[in-house]
C-alpha cells in the first residue's frame, strides 16, 4: 500500500506522454491517449501523419507545447519513412488553427530537413536531422517547463502576502502537455512541492473536460490538494475570497500580449479583476506569435456543437463498443462552441515564460523579452 | 408534418407540468419528471408527501415558483390522506434549503388549513381548504407570469435601442418552474412572440444542465431561436458584443437585494457590469425574503460532488437500468458543488415582479413594491 501511495505520487513520467520509437516495421510515435484518461491510460502508436492527424485533431495528443513536440516528429516520421515532408508539414499546421506551437515545430523540423539538403545530404541523412531537431525542441521545452515554474514561484512570493496559496486553474497544463512538467501547472506543482500549496481549485473545463479527466488525474498523482469544480462556481471562490490566484497557460500571445486561451479563460480574467486578484499567464516564449498583431486577429478554432449537446460514453468508448454520444440536448439543438476566447493585455496580471517575467504586459516588454530569449537559444 | 411543426410550438401546458389528481386509489400530485427531459416526457405520480420530497431532491420538480406550489399541494395531500400535517410541512420545507418560494408555499397551505380548522371545520373540510390555498397560490403564479412578462418587455423596450435582443439566460425559467410562463423565459417567449428575439443564448448550466435539457426544450417548443453554449463560453459572446441584457431568476432576493439563484449566475452579472450589459432579474414577490437581510444570510445549498464527477446516463437510466453515473474524475476525485451563487445589489440592473420593477436595486424600493403587492393581493 505504502509502495502504491509513493508510485502514485510519482507524477507522470514524460517518456509515458509522447515518445519517439524505434519499431521492427519502422519507426513510430507513441502517444499517451489523452481521451482515454483517466478511465485508461492506453498507448496510441502513429507509424504516419495520417494517424498523428487524427490523434492531433480528436485531442489524444494536446495543449500547446506538446503540439509543438508532436508536429516536430510529425515532420521527422515523414522523413524518415520517405513520404513527401511538404504535404506532412502542410497536413500537420493544418490540423488545430489556434496553437502556435504547433505550426512552430512544424517549422523547425521542415527548416532543419531543408537545411540538411542543402548542405547536400540524402533523404536518410536529412530526416536524420529532422528528428534531431525533434528531440532537441523536446529537450528544450522540458528545460522551459523547469524555469517557469521557478520564474511562476517567484512571481507569487511577489504578489501573495501569505505563506501558503489558493490557486485556480483552468483547463490541463501539466505534464500531459509538454516534455516536461509543463507550464501553469508546473509552478502549482512547485508550491506543492515547497509545502506551499493551501489548495487547487480545479475548473473541469467544459465542454471536453479537460480538468476533470487530466487536470485531477495529474494533482492526483503528484498527491496536491485539490477539489474539482464546474467552471461556474469559480465566481462563488471569488467572491468568498478562496482563489488568491489564477494560474493558466496559453495557445497563443499576439503581440500586443492578448492571450489565446482554452474557452473559460475570458471570463476568469474578468472575474480576477473584479475581485483583485493576480491573473497569471504561464506558457514558453514559442507561444508567442510576433507576427499577430492583436486578439482580434488571433483564428479562433470552432468546434463541433456535438462537444456541446452530447457527452461522449468514455467507459463505452475505451470498451471498444460503436457507441456514439450521449444526447442531453433536445433533437438537433444548435450550439455555439468556440474552443478558446482571447483575454486582452490589460487582464492579464503577469505573463510568465521560461526567459522571465513580463509585468505588465504590454507589446514592448514581450517584444524585449523574445528577443532576449532567442538570443540565449542562438548562443 | 405542418400540425406536427405547430403542435411542436404550442410550448408546454401548465397542466403537463403539475397537476393534482383524484385518482380511485386517492389523490395525487403529478408531475413532470424533469430529470427525465428532453429524452423522454414521463410523469411521476406523487400520492403521498415522502415520495413528493424524494421528487424534489433529486430535482425532478424544481424551480423556486413551482417549488412554493409544489409545497402548497404536499400539505393539501398529507391533510387529505389525514397524514400529520406539521410533520409533512417541515419535511417539505427542509428538502430544499435555498428557494424561499418552497416555504412560503407550504407555510400558506398550512395556514389555510389552520384557519379552517380554528373556524371549527373538521379534517375533511381542513384539507379542502389546504387544497383550494394550493389551487390559488397556483392561478396567482400563473397570472403573476404574465405580468412578469409584460413588465420585462417594457423594460427591454427602455434599456435597449434596437428592435430587436440578443438576450441571455441561465438555468431554466419558463414553464417548467412555474404555474405559468415562467419568470426570466417568459419575458424571453414574450419577445420571441413580438417579433423581436434575434437570439436567445442559453447557458448549459452545470452540473444538472436544466439549460440543456430544459431551457433548449421549452425554446425547441416555442420556436424561438437560440444556441446553447457552454456557461465559460458566454465571456466570448459579451465580448463579441453578442449580449444585450442578461435575464435570470432567483432562488431568494435578501431584503438588500441580494440574489440567490443557480449557480453561475455570479459571474455572468460581473460580465454583464464589465460590459455594460444590463442584468436583469425576473421574479415573483414571493421570492423576495424581507426576513434575510443581506446576501451573506443566504444558507446556499452544496450538493453532492457526484454531480460533477459523475455524468449520469439519462438514457441508461429511462430504461429502467440499474447504471450509476459515469464516472469522469479519478476516483475518490472531491469536488465543491454549491448549487447557488449570491449576486450583490449593486450588480443587478433590475428585478422584475408581477407588481412592478425596481431599479436600481435598494432595500428600500424593494421593501416598498412587496409592501404595494401584498396591497393588492389582500384587496
Amino acid at each position: 500500500m505504502a509502495d502504491q501511495d509513493a508510485q502514485s505520487r510519482m507524477g507522470i513520467e514524460p517518456h509515458a506522454v509522447l515518445r519517439w520509437e524505434d519499431l521492427p516495421d519502422g519507426p513510430a510515435l507513441v502517444l499517451l491517449d489523452q481521451t482515454r484518461l483517466p478511465v485508461e491510460e492506453v498507448e496510441l502508436v502513429c507509424t504516419d501523419v495520417p494517424a498523428l492527424v487524427r490523434a492531433i485533431r480528436v485531442l489524444a495528443v494536446r495543449g500547446a507545447p506538446l503540439l509543438g513536440i508532436a508536429g516536430a516528429y510529425g515532420v521527422a516520421l515523414a522523413a524518415v519513412r520517405g513520404d513527401d515532408v511538404v504535404e506532412a508539414a502542410g497536413l500537420l499546421e493544418r490540423s488545430r488553427p489556434t496553437a502556435v506551437n504547433l505550426g512552430y515545430g512544424v517549422r523547425r523540423a521542415v527548416g532543419a530537413y531543408r537545411a540538411a539538403v542543402g548542405k547536400g545530404a540524402g533523404p536518410e541523412r536529412a530526416a536524420e536531422a529532422a528528428l534531431a531537431e525533434a528531440r532537441a525542441l523536446h529537450r528544450e521545452d522540458a528545460e522551459a517547463s523547469g524555469r517557469m515554474a521557478r520564474h511562476g514561484l517567484a512571481l507569487l512570493d511577489e504578489l501573495l502576502p501569505g505563506p501558503v496559496h489558493q490557486l485556480l486553474t483552468h483547463c490541463n497544463t501539466g505534464a500531459l502537455v509538454s516534455g516536461g512538467g509543463g507550464t501553469a501547472f508546473a509552478v502549482a506543482l512547485g508550491a506543492h512541492r515547497e509545502g506551499r500549496l493551501r489548495r487547487l481549485w480545479v475548473d473541469e473545463t467544459r465542454p471536453l473536460l479537460q480538468g476533470t479527466r487530466l487536470t485531477a488525474y495529474e494533482a492526483a498523482r503528484n498527491g496536491m490538494p485539490y477539489s474539482l469544480l464546474t467552471d461556474n462556481a469559480a465566481g462563488s471562490l471569488f467572491a468568498a475570497g478562496k482563489v488568491d490566484a489564477v494560474l493558466i497557460g496559453a495557445d497563443r500571445i499576439a503581440a500586443d500580449g492578448s492571450v489565446a486561451n482554452k474557452v473559460g479563460s475570458y471570463p476568469l480574467a474578468v472575474l480576477a479583476k473584479y475581485h483583485h486578484v493576480p491573473f497569471i499567464v504561464v506558457a514558453p516564449t514559442t507561444t508567442v506569435d510576433l507576427d499577430t498583431v492583436d486578439g482580434a486577429s488571433i483564428n479562433v478554432e470552432q468546434r463541433p456543437g456535438s462537444e456541446v449537446t452530447e457527452f461522449t460514453s468514455l467507459r463505452a468508448e475505451a470498451a471498444g463498443g460503436d457507441v456514439g454520444g450521449l444526447l442531453v440536448a433536445p433533437v438537433g439543438a444548435p450550439a455555439y462552441n468556440p474552443a478558446f476566447d482571447i483575454t486582452p493585455p490589460e487582464l492579464v496580471t503577469a505573463i510568465v515564460t521560461e526567459g522571465g517575467v513580463v509585468s505588465p504586459v504590454t507589446g514592448v516588454g514581450l517584444a524585449e523579452l523574445c528577443a532576449r530569449s532567442s538570443q540565449v537559444t542562438i548562443s
